[in-house]
């Protein structure tokens, strides 16, 4: 059983590469290459799996799976420019790709330490970064 | 090849757990404890898969899929309260997670006796109970 | 100049009036005349018409809006039984039309107070109950 | 009659009044004044009203629309930071009240060229700037 | 105070007038020329504007508006391919201008013999025909 | 990793299939049956699964997977009628089934021609015909 939580941030990021030439990073990233940035409203999905405790019919507590999020993933992120001022994209583009991977680090992190040894899984994130696309890590 | 069908269905509960004192169904339900109620408007997803057969194109009679949904869920769920009205929550807790495994019984109760020795399998149930949370049965 | 401001809350309601036979309370409110109830996830818009204040870019205060909407619509119908618990549904039943004209009534007892004299209008009051429907206060 | 066409866009903001002290820079805006800006997904609903063209069935020419609104307006506003980019929020705030003005004057100054003396009127523009608001000029 | 409920159909059609000449109607409708059709799925609004019932809560009777405009709107135009089989595309293209007036027709003509002397009035007809565009016949 | 994009179009067809009597057509697909044909806006997902390329922070070339699906699937089936025009409906019913197929096949055709010997996977094709059901291919 799996159960899905969703989260919304806003931020902002301009994509580019130091590992790339100019030329390369207006024809990968376009329009998102811009040195001023531009930006988007995130909307996250966290998913758990676990076993149902039948005393209260849930598969994780909810209160504590939300207060996890906001402060370790919205606190950092919400109305960031992710380039600019989240420390993990000084060295990595801040693709939806890599932001994916980012709040998977920041959540496991904290993940046993907040649930204990009894933990549900953390099973997957998913991104959308617009209506067009979303990234999984599943 | 999977087949998702949607439904929907408006219906209210209490989420409040006998095995629990006063203050944990507080703490972990919080609102929801209220004795009155509260409702939702619960969105539905029934998957099946199967083998196209290539005579219709299809995976599944959508018509007889309708009819299974409608006869064994909806018409028991539909403007229900499921904690006072729906057997399943006389001795569970009415959690989404709960009303998951009480459709998937439901829909297996019938599935083989309308579908035939050939019947295309249930896949997954996903119920979706506000727009921040849902469950996967996979 | 309009700003609408979304929010949303979740409750529970029974549609029957003392006014009419057991009969009549069927025919004109269906399923939604089931004695234990059931619920929604209302969708309510707050419209403001105003001038823009050249110095903020806004024609009202968001944070002030909010607080006005928490403190005195939120707080009253989240995840509460209409019928049961709200004193205004007492003698008028609790359909989307009678809701939106409490809700109306409440902002606008605070209005003044809280804008002051220069305060912008309270133009639309939007709340939809499901997907299938919506009332408007213009 | 009125007939409205949505666009899309991406881009990034910084909400700062020269006009207000630090303070109140803070109160009013709060996290989007933070410095380095943030961003969103724009939403634009552009509305026309006319008289039907009875050989064609139209009030408005369609492709002429979509190319106005794609060159005086997303080709400016497209992935750019309007605050610092964008000669119109030099002198006013990058807020959705002020960007629904500045897209209402560039519309309005190419309209008349653009559809002639017969032109439709330009009769409303509706941004949302997230899920929780939106402006519209009427 | 104004209700307004939702109707969904699918439908073909293909958009070709012939007081055109074949540049005209491929510039003017471009790929909805297509001569084989092509189809949507349409979101109709029925908006009513009437009083309170203070005896029932209700500004109409919701199951006879939906019985009406099951009736006169969606049983004509459900799967239909409006251009062949809907007798009003004979002589007026089916765009979707033309489809509100059809609909907003046929619902005047059946409105007070359903709803009597004391009518709420129909108040307005808005047709969604992708996520790009709507019409309003207000 | 897995990466999704969305696209929609919208198309017309008939179900109906030469390998069933005329009684067997009506009852497996209803008004989908109807002989002039009907239409949807398809909103069509295509996953590719890769490995992150720590250089540009994507596991895909967007512009070359847009160009792609622009190219073999949308040129192909955007307003038109699958059933009269689409080669691979003349063999087979253009249920959302076989039309899944279709592009599944079109996608593969041109794969790693376009992205070369490290291509990423194809991973999983969505479509969603109307908001009441989808078929994924996975």
């Amino acid at each position: 059983m799996r159960l899905t939580r969703r989260y919304r941030f806003s931020a902002s990021h301009r994509l580019h590469s130091e590992l790339l030439s100019d030329a390369e990073n207006d024809r990968i990233y376009g329009k998102c290459n811009n040195p001023f940035g531009h930006g988007h409203d995130y909307l996250l999905e966290v998913s758990v799996r676990g076993r149902l405790d039948p005393d209260t019919g849930r598969i994780v507590d909810l209160g504590m799976l939300d207060d996890l999020v906001a402060r370790e993933v919205i606190a950092r992120l919400e109305h960031r420019n992710l380039t600019e001022e989240v420390e993990a994209f000084r060295t990595s583009v801040a693709t939806t790709e890599n932001l994916a991977l980012e709040i998977q680090r920041l959540l496991r992190a904290s993940w046993d330490r907040t649930f204990g040894v009894q933990a549900p899984a953390l099973d997957r994130i998913r991104i959308e970064e617009t209506k067009r696309n979303y990234i999984e890590l599943v």
